[in-house]
């Protein structure tokens, strides 16, 4: 997608360099970051330079191959082993990271050649699968509508156009007028921060909600539809996403607005059952005590933003009932996990 | 209430002297603002160092008062009549200001000490009717409750006690155990800056959620009870409070939690049928965008919380129709609208 009216992808891998935007730094600046071998680009992963279900995934899949390319023969085995085990290690509860070591692993075992070729296929993948999420999508959308959203799960968290956003940008491109309404996202902001920084990019017409003004503006019949990402999502269509997506749900049950989840296959988790089986992660509460923007003076910032020596919860994520939700908009189709068995799809 | 150990009240007048707690200095600072005479009062309530319906009304009596101590004999009349004018323009939405004031002009047209006695008695009973509201709050309030509020309705907002935390302040007073959810309450974070120092200071334990929060704990079972303030009730019982009101209310209804306002009787509008004749104040966007707070310096700052040129929507308040509200708690006891007849009532 674009940026600064040029295009781009979150992540590419060219020789044995492997290339990303530098997340940290947005929206407030625009930079590359340059791996040049797998130990960076481990770092890259760790500080969230990338971050991301499928940019992870992709982040991953490169550094495996960068092993393979650094490997000289007589340890080759051995080095690609402890690098498997080291980027393993940088975010151990991102799933797309496992999957994609493992497939650039085994293709490393035949040599280097074929590590880097399966590195590029997982990260044409994930664009493929996300564009044809946004094309499905797109048929949800009708002309003028005003669309909501949560987070980003938009293009910069995958290798390109992005989940509950990839709709929206196929709406434009094919003439279609939209709206959306990106919810700020507490406590770190990625609606606010991220999704904002996607649209202005792509020119469209946009306006950021406190997280508290959603149903007001359903209320007022102001919305035509929301799209969510997901994280993970559970065989009886449970939604586990960003803190925040359940009320947005509720909210949209009762003021009748279609609620969609746009997510590819892989967010399916096959060992878990219901939304019950998913433990929320608890993050610090500085998140939510402090806040981070850029200063006057153009300086990246952090303020206290709430009562000296009070205490904060924070949630990070919250699990959707699939009866709340409409439909999931996958890159095979669009399915309603209450009607349709998971199991057989993914 | 307390601050530091120390019994406060927001506002009180001694002789001409009217003294208030800087609510613009909290929750980093806390200093009290002297005000010599009415137009210094009108500048304290226009820059928001008082703030708070009650509170607001309490400032303007005062300032009437003021004014009649401080006008001459010769030009009495003119001098009230001015400075009724002036002080009824510092905020011009605030309807206690224009109840208060006409109460005090009335009473200054007698002579300056009736004016001073009126103004008291005012004060008096903003401080006596929340005090009710907390004992009749109290009686829904068990042993062990964990209790979420929204923005702050708290005694800060009034002479003293407050409406929706003074349940909570009676309920620990009699020795109950009570626990807070604080909504931070985006944009401008009041329950995270406010209501959490009023409980910081009365040794409540409570922890401050992200406004995305609050579905997500009733879902694990949680929360017990939601009580709110109010800024205006409809003779229908619909209510129009902070934005985010209304989404919590809705998430407590789909989990069958019971949702209160309180308020004191004086909040009803017999000129407003429903919510729908509540027109909603669209704030700058700058309040979504910029956020205020404490640097490591300890400085008061501004910092952007956004992507440079997006653009945001700030609705001040929404409107909670009257089917999502378990009861309101008023000073006269806890009613009912959609049972009661509101109009016989006030």
């Amino acid at each position: 997608m674009k940026v600064k009216g040029r295009n781009y992808q979150t992540i590419w891998m060219k020789d044995f360099m492997v290339r990303m935007i530098d997340q940290n730094l947005l929206p407030f600046d625009f930079k590359i970051f340059t791996s040049r071998n797998y130990i960076e680009t481990c770092f890259a992963i760790k500080t969230m330079i990338v971050r991301g279900a499928g940019a992870i995934g992709a982040a991953a899949a490169f550094a495996m191959a960068q092993a393979a390319l650094e490997a000289d023969n007589r340890n080759y085995f051995t080095y690609i082993e402890t690098a498997r085990a080291e980027i393993e290690a940088t975010r151990p509860t991102a799933r797309n990271l496992f999957a994609a070591t493992e497939q650039v692993y085994n293709a490393a075992l035949i040599n280097p050649e074929t590590a880097v070729q399966k590195a590029k296929e997982i990260a044409e993948k994930d664009k493929e699968d996300s564009k044809k999420i946004g094309e499905y999508g797109n048929q949800l959308i009708k002309d003028g509508y005003r669309i909501e959203t949560h987070c980003n799960a938009g293009w910069l968290a995958f290798v390109d156009h992005g989940t509950a956003l990839s709709p929206i940008y196929r709406a434009k491109e094919s003439g279609k007028s939209v709206f959306v309404y990106v919810d700020e996202t507490r406590p770190r902001g990625q609606g606010a921060k991220l999704t904002a920084w996607e649209l202005i990019n792509e020119g469209i017409p946009h306006a950021i909600l406190p997280d508290n003004a959603g149903a007001h503006l359903m209320s007022q019949g102001l919305v035509d539809m929301i799209i969510v990402g997901a994280d993970r999502i559970a065989l009886n269509g449970d939604v586990a996403n960003k803190i925040g997506t359940l009320e947005k749900a509720i909210a949209a049950k009762y003021y009748k607005i279609p609620f969609y989840v746009a997510a590819p296959l892989s967010t399916f988790d096959s060992k878990c059952k219901s939304g019950k089986d998913i433990i929320i992660e608890e993050r610090s509460q500085e998140e939510v005590l402090y806040q981070t923007g850029m200063d006057k003076d153009g300086n990246i910032t952090e303020i206290l933003v709430a009562a000296p020596d009070a205490k904060a919860i924070n949630p990070a994520f919250d699990v959707t009932p699939a009866e709340l939700i409409t439909a999931i908009i996958t890159e095979k189709g669009i399915i309603n996990p209450e009607n349709e068995k998971i199991l057989s799809i993914i």
